[in-house]
């Protein structure tokens, strides 16, 4: 595992430099050493799940297909796959840096976002951007004569849709839940959930390895269902974890609460409570001082979501 | 032109309607509401000139070809060329929503900018990912079957990446500027134009139309030196007139001096100016107090750059 992890991280400095290079972007000198600064410290820095799980995945559906245990990928496979896993990785790169922006966060990753150092503020809008852009330079560097190249063009087109459609609910959800909290549902939840994470964080790297085994998509929808469904259940665990989860553990600063945002919590906590302790939700819920914060947390603890997480944690993991 | 442009915009409102009720962005009833207010604000509210010249250029274009002067366009030809127009004019809004915060601007085509209207703030840079997610979204559904796709997705993303990388030296110069004035220079402003404006606002459209016509991009690159060099010099008008044209004229308030732009003014001045004009730029460029502003504009006046634009405007309409 500490090879293969080597080995992807070894891809991302192959792809930095190519694209420090390339002369889509006609970059100066100024504003190359500036677009690496704003790699290095917004693409390699997470756990790079996403993008190991596109290597592990094309590795499992190759045994899978030769029907052979342990099966050894040739080194432009390993490659390959690699590059797709950054290209996950560079998209969520994207998403990280401007939601950050939007959600006014101020840690990431165990260090200050990207918008917060100082001289980059607003810039990182454009950072954004570029990293957006740098997805389909690399696709076409590496995948152009492939013969899934159009299929590849049109997931990372369609799970990008979904993810700003999804942020977009989001945020307008917060905004109606701030007049009316009675308006955060499950369906509603699910909904953003679905769309902001499961397609990008876990359908989009099984897909890309399916692609490059030659397989299409739309024959393993089955598939497609089963990961999304993963998806939903990760963010009702992230939302569980941006509350009663150690900083130290997670990497940032939990503040749904004060965000007013729609988790699993909230929706579970309306579920549940009565009608003085809806008032407490009321009162206090998306208020920035840590007062409101902290009996939020109590009403939370008293209607015991930590035992109701930990069952529903059980039954999906059985399911 | 009237009947051109009213045909044109209810182009908009198809492809509008199309949009809003793409499944690809999964958008609950609020969210879409949110979306068409946003189109409407951000989309058809300009010249439209980049739009609708596309079907000019697609027009002109099957008049050399047949050697027929005031050849009619089918109704097809008519439609798709809007289409492509309003891809275009799709793409600016994402560009001038995201510019103007990071700009801090304040009116746009005689508005308010959208991120400054109450409750929408930071979510208008989604908004501004949802605009350019569009875009391919337009493309697919009305030209996914022409022979011309793939060039034409490869048009709008080297386009795309030459904006962002031109408003990334912008940027950056910007930074550099604010510690050195004298790293401004004529290259540098042209680099900034160039990528920034003429890319997306003389080349692209005029690309659009000839692909339509079955040509290849690779076989006319000296049309595209012919409108990059054209863009390059609006964008020198566009500086001036931030400075010196009438604000109800073109719809905003210039604020490049407050912004320590690296516009041609500046350039010019630095290029003009002797050492004791040149400390009172160092001292007052870039500052938001009027005083500071109205002692640049003073300069700009006394070293006569209104009578260097003159002429470089005859200069570049004669040749």
């Amino acid at each position: 595992m500490a090879e293969l992890k080597k080995e992807f991280l070894n891809v991302y400095s192959v792809l930095k430099k190519e694209l420090l290079h390339d002369p889509a972007f006609s970059l100066t000198e100024d504003s190359r050493n500036w677009v690496e600064r704003m790699l290095d410290y917004n693409v390699p820095g997470g756990k790079l799940n996403r993008g190991l799980s596109v290597v592990d995945s094309y590795k499992l559906l190759k045994e899978l297909s030769s029907s052979k245990k342990g099966a050894q990928l040739t080194e432009s496979e390993i490659f390959h796959s690699s590059v797709l896993g950054w290209c996950v990785e560079w998209l969520q790169a994207c998403a990280l840096v401007l939601d950050d922006i939007m959600d006014s966060s101020h840690t990431r990753r165990g260090q200050m976002c990207w918008y917060k150092l100082p001289k980059v503020g607003m810039i990182a809008i454009n950072d954004g951007l570029i990293l957006r852009n740098h997805v389909p330079r690399i696709l076409k560097k590496h995948f152009r004569s492939k013969p899934y190249y159009l299929e590849l063009l049109d997931l990372f087109h369609e799970v990008e849709c979904q993810t700003v459609g999804g942020q977009m609910i989001d945020l307008i959800t917060t905004l109606v839940g701030e007049i009316d909290l009675s308006e955060y549902s499950l369906p509603t939840h699910r909904q953003i959930t679905v769309s902001k994470t499961s397609y990008y964080s876990f359908y989009l790297p099984v897909a890309c390895a399916l692609l490059m085994t030659g397989e299409k998509l739309e024959s393993h929808s089955g598939m497609k269902d089963i990961l999304i469904e993963m998806g939903s259940y990760f963010q009702v665990q992230d939302d569980y974890l941006d509350c009663f989860g150690d900083p130290e553990v997670i990497g940032k600063i939990g503040s749904d609460i004060e965000d007013f945002k729609c988790t699993w919590l909230v929706v579970k906590a309306l579920e549940l409570c009565n009608e003085e302790q809806k008032k407490i939700l009321y009162d206090n819920y998306g208020k920035k001082d840590p007062e409101s914060v902290a009996r939020v947390k109590d009403l939370y603890k008293t209607l015991k979501l930590q035992d109701v997480f930990e069952e529903t944690r059980k039954r999906r993991t059985r399911s």
